[in-house]
């Protein structure tokens, strides 16, 4: 089975929304790339003690329209302050991240900080500040060290090139306890013009910065509407970055960005907007999941699938309570196909399903239906869940109160005695 | 500072619902005791392999009032259904309960199991099935061997006492992977006549049965009304049993029963009633803080008390965020004052209050203040936490949005290796 591929019995009975192979036709490029118009750069200014990369820029050479989704957590970094005030734009040129420090807790100079972080930019490229946007991912509490950054930036904007390898130092730059940069690119046919979705994350391992930070920039050449950027978005980032979880616990920083800047020089239809949108949603997708492949400590990879609900919203409750339920988690890590855990889970998520309309599938082996046990080989499937990485649980609910044909897909990781040693350490 | 006592700044400026001794004079006897007209037993049926007592009864001579209050889980055991369509009750006279087996997910076959098992101990005591209550405890998906619970249940009746000893052997009865059995009593003075409540649980240890399950019977030997019974327990509930969390994984089979079968004689007046709810409340706060205490693996135990809301809800929102937040428990684990964890947890609770307004305490040491850090010596308060078991937690707001006068105290234990490797064991 291919990572995050639908195995089992629901892939037949339910269309899922990130069904997206069979929808869409999209060639993924050999190595990720970026888009035209734009350049990115990776360099070291100094914020890292380890002396490793810490600056990424990501540059469009023309005005690009940009969209941003950021944390709902009421204590967030100064960086998602500035960057909540400059969405929606039309004038968007740059995005300015540093690692190491993540300027959050850091009351009114933080967000002096961050404001002049995109000033220096700006002045740079010869635009106006509002036109910057600016991410910052690290250790929590402590001042940015300015002179360092501020010294760092005109080098950073001289390193800027569109190759491979450009995109790769930048994403590399964003980096803490990564241990392998998230990149993903795609080309979509728009009215005979080949346009670009290509974008870069960083992701949740919660070691030296204290807690989870997820930053990712998405950029297109496609040519698109404020509105339509801000649609798009959030629809990808509904169905992919919204539909992980490692622990739970939501960042103070977490920031998805999309700059679209028309380079390809397309005009985008209404039918190719929706090729767009799902290019959009396949690089979220996969650069979600490569969050959860790198989650702390994890031995295993768990797609949830739930189906049959009358609301995304009751299944994605659903999914999202088996996936945070420490339980289920511990039992994946040991191999045990503890049904018990993952149907109780989804049963207080508060939806008001009946269980005598409910099965589990793990690994495609029912092992519950009609609200009581199936007889399965134990042994078997422990053994199975013990030598791969790859798990996959589908729970559907096929009639009784709240059932529909809504469904919803959501990653995890597990959770190890290496995560709570990683996470236990003293870091203050 | 003993155990769950208010130690802090917050003690000073808020009244906390549970500082109960300031409120009632009530005495704790020397070792737990039932209330007049009760007695009870623990025995053994043969339903665990460890040749351990698993059949535990609690009978009132004459009838009681009852009240219950039950999990949520939509996927619930058998006794959970049997039990609530008996509350209220002014017939109560027992409640059996078994441990080894839970009777959950065990469909119609475990519903009429559960029905019998009240038949059963009715015939006994000659009194209608309708006056039984059944709560079930132990693996979960497995029919219950309902040849050796009705060949025990006669015994059990003939054991029924009403000593120190009896109460002990009953709760012992109850247990599963619960290192100590859990019991509290406490006499309160109404008119001229001394009052006794009394209460039993088990607790969240969750190895072998595969789920927690929380079971507690409390007895009085006070006269309520329906009304009252059930009024005093989900006051006593809502501030105990509800504000404990080992991970967060509701329970199928959860199940707290009030019985007052009026024994004392006493007349209850308005007044009176407040103090027998406050011994109830103080009776359901021993019990499920030692429930904590006894929580898997764990090494330290967590008061977390959150001030300064319009709304119990919201503050409650905010306590149970911050202990279900495995970044903190983890920190905590480590002896990490890792403060960042913990405001950031609350910060996602869904309460829309302004950081400018909230400071943190953590043993007394306050570490943020208006939503910037506060100069602390880390490595003093790292040492404190490692080498001491209690860690009191206690955030508070101040002004703002959602500010008020309301507070929330909630019991929480830390997030080990151990905790991850008993509950990863293979048991399916």
């Amino acid at each position: 089975m291919s990572p995050g591929a639908v195995s089992g019995t629901l892939a037949a009975r339910f269309r899922f929304d990130v069904s997206l192979e069979e929808n869409v036709q999209m060639s993924i490029p050999a190595a990720p790339q970026l888009p035209l118009g734009f350049s990115a750069s990776g360099s070291t200014c100094g914020i890292k003690v380890s002396g490793k990369s810490d600056l990424a820029l990501f540059v469009s050479d023309r005005d690009a329209v940009a969209a941003g989704v950021f944390t709902t957590n009421k204590v967030c970094g100064a960086p998602v302050i500035v960057c909540r005030q400059r969405v929606p734009s039309t004038v968007a040129r740059a995005v300015i991240i540093n690692s190491g420090n993540s300027n959050a807790a850091t009351g009114e100079p933080g967000i002096r900080d961050a404001l002049q972080m995109t000033a220096s930019v700006a002045e740079q490229l010869g635009c106006d500040a509002n036109s910057i946007f600016v991410c910052s991912t690290g250790v929590i509490g402590v001042p940015l060290p300015m002179p360092k950054i501020l010294n760092g930036i005109p080098g950073g904007v001289q390193l800027l090139g569109t190759s491979e390898q450009h995109l790769l130092d930048a994403t590399t730059a964003m980096m803490t306890t990564d241990t392998f940069p998230k990149m993903a690119s795609t080309d979509v046919a728009v009215a005979g013009t080949t346009v670009r979705v290509s974008g870069v994350c960083k992701g949740a391992a919660m070691i030296a910065p204290n807690m989870a930070t997820m930053l990712s920039v998405i950029m297109t050449d496609a040519s698109l509407t404020a509105e339509q950027c801000d649609a798009a978005l959030r629809f990808g980032v509904d169905r992919t970055f919204n539909c992980i979880s490692v622990d739970g616990h939501m960042s103070t920083s977490d920031t998805v960005l999309l700059l679209a800047n028309g380079a390809a020089g397309a005009t985008v239809s209404d039918s190719d907007l929706t090729c767009i949108r799902d290019a959009i949603q396949q690089v979220c997708q996969k650069l979600a999941t490569d969050i959860i492949r790198d989650a702390e400590g994890a031995d295993h990879f768990i797609t949830i699938d739930v189906a049959g609900l009358d609301s995304r919203a009751a299944a994605y409750r659903m999914a999202k309570e088996i996936a945070d339920s420490a339980l289920v988690k511990t039992a994946i890590t040991g191999g045990d196909p503890n049904w018990g855990r993952i149907v109780s889970a989804a049963g207080y998520a508060g939806v008001n399903f009946d269980t005598a309309f409910v099965s589990l599938h793990i690994n495609g082996i029912e092992v519950y239906r009609a609200g009581t046990p199936v007889p399965f080989d134990a042994a078997a499937l422990s053994s199975q869940l013990k030598s791969k990485r790859d798990v996959h649980l589908e729970l559907a609910v096929s009639g009784g109160p709240c059932s529909g044909t809504e469904s919803v897909r959501f990653w995890t990781s597990d959770l190890t005695q290496e995560y709570v040693r990683l996470n236990s350490e003293y870091t203050t």
